[in-house]
């Protein structure tokens, strides 16, 4: 579980910027709980490398180019990047930076609703939810930056939703905040009766960015024909041994049911048509955006910690 | 784990056939490791009840009316039915009973390769599989009555297939007699190399007959966009407590691959459609059918037990 005092926050001077290079300015971290499976020594993989430990922490960010010596960019170009946590950032600019261009919403509504973890909610039900009027989504980590967002696209489909949380504060925010039908404490001592309860017709789709025991539970509701999409695994990140599975996967079968992982970074020639829908239902006043917003790089640490200790309600960002 | 002491043979008079009420011969006793579900005492669910203990073993026969005092059924109809392993049937004909016509195949060929286990491998791979030629199609139980057909048909739509058995003459047979291009000894010591011999351009499709441990192996070796089709788990019917599941479901998510169960007896609408693609089939000479045929009802048990034991090679039969 990543604690505040694994992190601290360093001066250093910014680097020449030599030919082929670019100067950014990083206007917005974007806290993402997927980056704590690069973390450990030797955890890289074939999608990114570990991160050395005691060097700056890779992440995303929003970034304004401030100083070009690169044909590619120009000084004033805005950038998604897989950039550190740091305030500049001097790169030869490799394929971990896609260009922000004809920007026409808010900034910060990139790294959120607009970015990754918004268009992961929107892809996933979109591409695989499959939702029938009157339907049980059932979503996981339901106030998180994707579950929030995944909520109110299910809502939209004309689903019934319900959304999973961490304590009755939140649960109660679900409902009056981000319009599910239902809420699930899922620190009730007896979880699988509170999902009977709040799932009276079954589990239709289940949208889970949680991983872990809690899909066990789910498996044991689930209707026929049922989807399970699988966008994260947060209960899953932290622990150094991979944990067992869920003991009732034979569930899928008796129930003839379909479960479908998927990364959005991998539908990046869709993401324009996704944003006009998304922002169209922002502007229609059909999905609200929810922030958990700190300020300054010296609170980047505690936006990341925030993640785990579930204090988070909506998409997490620093503004540097 | 099935043993054949657990089983005896008993002698009883033919009931009065009451009004209402059929006489069957049943023909052929299908064995299916299914069945070994609801063997436990309290095992019933909402697909089948449990079997009484002490009581005729519940399976399903290819059975003949014999005499009729019921107006839904003639002497001479041909039958698939739940029916107990025994020689003669008086039932009141309930909904567990669906009546052969039009039969244009040899018999024994409705409880194998045009019955449940033929049709499950033609369903799951026509409806789920999504094969494109030079795909990898991994098959688990590839010489059980499910998998040696899938084997073939996966051929057919233009995989490169890959069967896993439990000895090395088995594995030998999978390539000789069900044209497998590979085969993969699950008993080896290091499973995770042969399967990285057997299968080095990874798994596209894994057509999953046993559940349990081989499906985390399996896992670690999938492409992107694979898909698992969760046909059966004969791994793990026999345990009296639920087996932990996958540790690495979350290789779905990473390689955006695709589980799918599914149960054939809800296709029934489409039975003579599919029996009739196989049925060209092997006229065509393009699928083989492999019996494991005992006969007599003092061999059912230990044709039921063999089905563990992975003495069967195709599926596995009596004929009384």
């Amino acid at each position: 579980m990543p604690h505040i005092d694994n992190f601290r926050v360093e001066e250093r001077d910014i680097p020449e910027l030599l030919d082929g290079r670019i100067l950014c300015q990083n206007l917005f971290i974007s806290l993402e709980s997927g980056f704590r499976n690069w973390m450990d020594e030797g955890s890289g993989d074939e999608i990114l490398p570990a991160m050395p430990i005691g060097e700056p922490v890779m992440g995303l960010t929003l970034s304004r180019v401030l100083e070009s010596r690169n044909p590619l960019y120009r000084a004033g170009d805005l950038l998604m990047a897989r950039f550190a946590w740091e305030e500049f950032t001097v790169t030869d600019a490799g394929d971990f930076i896609s260009p922000l261009t004809d920007v026409k919403h808010p900034l910060n509504y990139y790294l959120g609703v607009l970015g990754d973890t918004g268009l992961s909610a929107y892809f996933g039900l979109t591409d695989y939810g499959d939702i029938k009027p009157g339907e049980t989504v059932l979503v996981s980590a339901a106030a998180g930056a994707v579950g929030s967002i995944a909520g109110q696209i299910a809502k939209l489909y004309g689903a019934r939703t319900v959304g999973i949380s961490s304590t009755a504060a939140k649960c109660q925010r679900l409902i009056s905040d981000l319009g599910y039908d239902a809420a699930l404490d899922r620190t009730v001592a007896d979880l699988d009766k509170a999902m009977t309860i709040a799932c009276p017709d079954g589990v239709d789709v289940y949208f889970d960015n949680v991983g872990g025991p809690m899909l066990q539970t789910v498996l044991n509701h689930i209707n026929e024909e049922a989807r399970i999409l699988l966008c994260g695994s947060v209960a899953t990140y932290n622990n150094p041994l991979p944990q067992p599975g869920p003991n009732n996967l034979f569930q899928l079968t008796t129930r003839h049911a379909h479960m479908h992982g998927f990364m959005t970074h991998l539908q990046l020639a869709r993401y324009d048509e996704a944003r006009t829908v998304l922002a169209g239902w922002i502007e229609e006043g059909h999905l609200v955006v929810h922030e958990h917003r700190l300020q300054g790089i010296e609170n980047v640490a505690r936006a990341f910690c925030d993640l785990f200790a579930g204090v988070n309600f909506g998409k997490t960002i620093v503004v540097l």
